[in-house]
């Protein structure tokens, strides 16, 4: 059976470019950069091409790309290690209702160990209001925390005005974003849109799992989350994942040429399935058309279904899609962004997520929305009220 | 240029098979565990395979295996995690002055924040002394934290006599051995040996890097490092990096495989490299012959011969050694447990680690030798006093 994966924003299949420099590091080049001989010079020169790799997309120094374990520890690592080296100054921080767990639930742990938390409400197409912000800054922000990208329905926050009221309404605050399904998607210019920090995990493109990064601006100097051999300047220490760290500068590399035409591919693949699941009855598309929205998440509400019954209908075909946003295990419930967005109770468990990657393609796209045709009627009579 | 790899307890070379299991798992079967169709329960059977392959070599479930990134981060899990969850119990912690960076900098961390640490001194065998570890739990020392083989001239430690007293002192006293060079070189049994948590590295037996895990009781609830989505039971967040958890899974069945008959052998290559380069002039063996040592480690001082200059000496013959750990990036130094041990002081800038793995021979150990015999003399005319 042909497999249609509409899950890109769970995870993506790995450019097989990717996978060759992943092996070749583990059974060749395998040293630790830490050696001093030759073997570990070899390995070292893998960590500097991809943090060289990494930081032209963004166009920042290679020393403010610190390499973690995905995107979740980069988040954790920007959102403690700025709690713990800023509390003299103050307490509090501020983000939004839509983020991802792997922000909130650290922010929940500091919140127990004393921090305050504002957490800022969004309109329905999942914007946080710019005046609110300004009103929520006082002289005790220590950080700012926005997501770039929505992960659930992709609403894109207006990154570098937030940064910029950030920093005139208190230049001390650092602002963090979490860019983990905006990056490899947007241009994104730290230096200009007045990012100190920003998360970045490699599986979302087709980079290896158990890699990430944090930009971390270097005039911003926070306590790192994990203590040891003191590599990366002493920011992230453990013994360098080279192979991890190799995948992830050649898939950043690989994402980021053609850019423009390949994103433009994607806005285009995601309008056409706009277009046609508008076109089915009973359907609420919770995303925008065209740049207001990311170029690759849309979500849909089908009005009487069952959101895993789909989903496992839409599977029996060899299509893949998300009910919630997937990055979260164990902790099914129902979703707080469509909630914050005001997705009425009743499609709140009826809503899929339908994520694209560059390897989509038009022809996936009719293949699915036939058998939504197909599939809506039949589970609607089955459809217990 | 043949290359002899004598740098084994820095990194070593990945086993084909891992490499085949990680690459697998990046290209077809690359799903996200959370997700909840097919491509989603493929990842995941993956994840439990590994875990239960983990558990059955050191016979606990496999639920107590909470993978990490790496040793590093397993190491600062155990102990944060410890010290923030035992804090109302107490806030004393009791390691030996031989511990490896990603023991001794967590606990530097905590320390300046307000927890009280004891080091506990070693003989000139590398060992603590059972009776001052006694004498030095107290009711509020919440951990005890040993290494089971050192890395930088493989002394082991009494880890089970070490469980036991820790135990009759202080019931509620948790007891963590950093086993980053002691796993896949023992049968370490966790349940027996009084061992609470025990930290692992996938990269030191021929598994991935950036993947390891932290061995945790059942019955020890400790706070999470990394916070997020919820995954592996809420103790580490993130998505599943599913190819580092299958590759690290294989290596673990396969070191563990024939383990006695390896070991055996690899003794014996210890012993043997052990009686060759005592035959050379001016040279002292700081690591013991035979079970008294850990098979894989040798620690070798040269009278009149810097260190740095007899690696690079052997690393132009493709002999690849270490000089101090190599798990610590931008603090060379002198070795601190060099030091401890007694190793004299015109000594510390001399000496070199030999460690060996399974891919070694007796051919290679030979080749070394007579570099070994062929370079001393010349560089020791060159040697600056």
């Amino acid at each position: 059976m042909r497999e249609i994966y509409f899950d890109n924003s769970a995870t993506t299949r790995c450019f097989p470019e990717v996978a060759d420099i992943v092996r070749k590091t583990m059974l060749e080049d395998y040293g630790n950069p830490s050696s001093k001989h030759i073997k570990g010079m070899e390995a070292e020169r893998y960590f500097r091409t991809a943090r060289e790799q990494i930081a032209s997309t963004l166009k920042v120094k290679p020393r403010e790309i610190i390499f973690t374990s995905g995107g979740t520890e980069s988040n954790n690592t920007a959102l403690i290690g700025t709690a713990l080296s800023k509390r003299r100054m103050g307490k509090h921080i501020i983000t939004s209702n839509v983020e991802h767990a792997a922000i909130y639930k650290p922010l929940e742990f500091l919140e127990e160990e004393g921090w305050e938390i504002t957490f800022l409400p969004v309109d329905s197409k999942g914007h946080i209001s710019l005046e609110e912000l300004r009103q929520a800054i006082r002289p005790d922000t220590v950080l700012v925390s926005i997501m770039y990208v929505n992960n659930e329905m992709g609403a894109v926050e207006p990154i570098s005005e937030i940064g910029r009221i950030v920093k005139e309404q208190n230049p001390n605050t650092l602002f963090h974003t979490d860019a983990i399904q905006a990056y490899g998607k947007y241009d994104i210019r730290p230096k200009k849109e007045h990012i100190d920090m920003l998360s970045v995990s490699g599986h979302k493109i087709h980079g290896p799992k158990g890699i990430g990064f944090l930009y971390l601006d270097e005039k911003v100097h926070i306590k790192p989350l994990i203590y040891g051999g003191g590599q990366q300047e002493d920011m992230r220490s453990g013994t360098h994942n080279v192979p991890g760290m190799a995948g992830l500068g050649l898939a950043a590399e690989m994402v980021y040429t053609d850019h423009a035409a390949k994103m433009e591919r994607l806005q285009n693949l995601k309008d056409y399935f706009i277009d046609q699941v508008s076109m089915l009855d009973g359907v609420t598309v919770n995303s925008e058309k065209g740049a207001a929205g990311a170029p690759q998440i849309v979500s849909v509400s089908f009005a009487g279904v069952r959101a895993e019954v789909l989903l496992h209908a839409l599977e029996e075909r060899g299509i893949y899609v998300s009910s919630g946003s997937a990055c979260s295990s164990n902790h099914p419930g129902i979703s707080g962004t469509l909630k914050a967005i005001g997705v009425k109770q009743e499609l709140l468990d009826s809503t899929l997520r339908f994520s694209f990657s560059e390897f989509n393609t038009e022809d996936e796209v009719d293949i699915a929305i036939a058998a939504l045709k197909e599939l809506l009627p039949v589970l609607r009579r089955f459809y217990r009220h």
